[in-house]
């Protein structure tokens, strides 16, 4: 099968799973997790054979951990999907109703989006968490994982692949891609597939962004920032700023520039510096903080480093601090720490982020610290689904209307009229 | 002011507007009306010079009428500015609330889009209606009208900004672009604008799709269906038919193709013929179609005909139908008639449309029919928006989350666990 035909089958597919019951999704997802634990020396075994493969090749130490997948993961995984199935459906939801005119009903029901196409690194622990997501909303899903994995997500797709068979899943609901120009046939596909979530470098999610006319669901940058306000609680922002930057350095919500009230700057900055630097944090200033700090200046205040390096800027106040992250910041997650509820509301309100937090670390903004179950992705755009991404933005809504044979004519020349009640109930249907 | 300039005057508009109270776009809404009311012999001469010019370059009778704007369109446009005053603000509303753990609260709360690109044809009333809902919702607006409407639109936009600055609205909140080349100039200005809204023929919006990076809300194409099935009320039948395709036929959601299930093919599709027939409508068919009335065949099952006319297929079953209108069908507004409820639930269910209907006309699928006060558009995309888009369409959100001083260090080192209690609260800032 090639990518057209995987891509027209999953639309097939996607079109039946769309009715499908909130028990079939269940049970599908039961058998899957049981596939996998009664498989899981095949898929260990396959692992191991990426691992020493990926050894040879000298693949990064954090890539090599990341791809490991061992009884540890598998538990992880299977747990993932038995806490899918006790998440409600999130299909059939009656999201508005209207009664426009006696008997004439109006509801926004949700319904899954379609066909989902999913680009990811190398952790195959992602490949099922993604399925389980895909099956649990009731979209049919086209997949890429990381070629180090390859072995790995072979068998994990196979498995589920097998899994979905028994339980009756139709044909072709997921795919797994293996070339790149797998994912490049892809991109064209637009009369097939409905989304897709690119998850890994910058460039990568820009050159699916540059070479699709399918929506792209994602985020290319992660420049954060934490602003200290004048009424900030000293401890509580060193404590946080460290946090933020230090406790996983290499991902999207990790703190990338601090913006500090001038106020603090005889204090709490010399403090803030030494504590960061005791984490082995490397200081970039803005002229005043290279003065008071001694450090090199910063290159350019968009810069996501992803290390152990932070940009540090004296601001004169609240809405210097507010343009300046409006300004250089990606929309992912800005936080202030203060002590004035008036200041974090000011902030909270314009702020232009999918996610702004008030006395508490960047680090939050996750899917699974949400409450979401599991996350597809962050997206950083404002349409669709913002923030992190979980079964609710994998979910688009149609209007049903429900009539006795009411005509427009009538409503047109006056014999009937408009009611527009709004009501809180149920879709029949 | 070039459009460059405008948009990004707009943008900052656009973060002034975030934090603006209900009150304030009320009051400014309110002087928005009374300033046209006040000035309706400038605009109503304006639109005669309009009115004049397109009548000596000849333009379509129906165009002039979507053209003209008199005392009674003045009259349309201040009360449909008064009923939105009336609606609640989009803005702000709590959409999910969950408690991560004590004192770690997450809300999910509503917040304008940013800037909106409109570009409408010549009815001048989509302006006045389109800045209405832009500045209800909290959103800035570059705007492109049609060019046989260029001196009442000149005349309207110019009032609303004077309007504007009275009431305290940031300068650029709202700009009318004059040219085409502004229109392209706004195509690529993505790092200002956040949405694009084109209405207009399907070249026009499909145009705008391919030339941009901007995401695009809209329709291209309305091929709406109606299905009458083995147990649709003949007289029902005839008469929904009729309405959804006569009732006006240039517009989107107009009737293009009729299912008949063959079981009515010898009693109900004689009579349904006859009467579109006396309504001036012309019959494309199926084979069987042909054989039976003695019509033309259809050339292209994907014909939108926007006219007296209407292809009819005669179908197997329900199965068949869905299968039709999935493979021909936009994604508009597809419609069942049909006494059967069972049938109803599978086709609403089945049917992968914006719009699903049973037991009543296409021509339904309106915001103004639905409620919604005034749409902006309709949208056959699947993601953000869909079907006939109000102020809901021109919000996104941010999750905003409050904590204590939390990092997640103590959560990931099993000091701190999550509890995920989801509440029903509004959050407080």
């Amino acid at each position: 099968m090639n990518t057209y035909e995987a891509a027209a089958a999953a639309q097939r597919a996607a079109r039946v799973m769309a009715g499908m019951s909130s028990e079939t999704k269940n049970k599908a997802l039961r058998i899957i997790a049981d596939m996998l634990k009664n498989n899981s020396e095949l898929i260990i075994s396959a692992n191991q054979s990426d691992l020493e493969r990926s050894q040879s090749e000298k693949l990064a130490a954090p890539l090599m951990k990341r791809l490991k997948f061992d009884q540890h993961k598998l538990e992880e995984v299977t747990d993932g999907l038995n806490s899918l199935i006790g998440l409600d459906d999130p299909a059939g939801k009656t999201l508005l109703m209207h009664e426009l005119d006696d008997g004439l009903d109006l509801y926004r029901v949700s319904c899954p989006i379609g066909v989902i196409g999913v680009i990811f690194e190398s952790r195959p622990d992602a490949l099922v968490q993604i399925a389980g997501l895909c099956l649990k909303s009731g979209n049919a899903l086209l997949l890429k994982g990381g070629s180090e994995a390859r072995k790995t997500n072979r068998v994990l797709a196979d498995l589920i692949i097998r899994a979905g068979e028994e339980a009756g899943l139709p044909a072709g609901w997921v795919w797994l891609m293996e070339t790149r120009e797998d994912v490049n046939a892809m991109l064209a596909l637009d009369q097939f597939v409905d989304l897709l979530i690119p998850r890994g470098s910058n460039e990568f999610v820009r050159y699916i962004m540059d070479h699709s006319r399918i929506p792209v669901l994602g985020h290319a940058d992660g420049v954060c920032h934490m602003f200290i306000d004048e009424t900030a609680d000293s401890d509580m922002a060193i404590k946080l700023a460290v946090d933020s930057k230090t406790q996983y350095t290499a991902v999207c919500n990790a703190l990338e520039t601090l913006l500090v009230h001038s106020s603090q700057s005889g204090t709490l900055l010399p403090l803030l510096a030494e504590n960061l630097r005791q984490s082995d944090v490397e200081i970039f200033g803005c002229e005043k903080t290279c003065e008071l700090l001694g450090c090199q200046p910063v290159s350019d205040w968009h810069t996501e480093y992803l290390d152990l390096k932070i940009s540090l800027r004296i601001v004169d106040n609240i809405e210097q601090a507010i343009e300046h992250i409006n300004t250089y910041g990606s929309g992912h997650t800005e936080a202030i720490v203060t002590s004035d509820s008036e200041a974090a509301k000011r902030f909270m309100l314009l702020v232009d982020a999918g996610n702004v937090f008030w006395n508490c670390s960047t680090r939050f903004s996750d899917g699974f610290r949400y409450g979401f179950g599991a996350e597809v992705g962050v997206s950083t755009s404002k349409l669709h689904a913002r923030g992190p991404v979980g079964l609710d933005g994998l979910m688009t809504y149609k209007y049903k209307l429900i009539g006795r044979g009411q005509t427009v004519g009538e409503y047109a020349n006056g014999s009937l009229s408009f009611k527009h009640k709004v009501h809180d109930r149920n879709c029949p249907l």
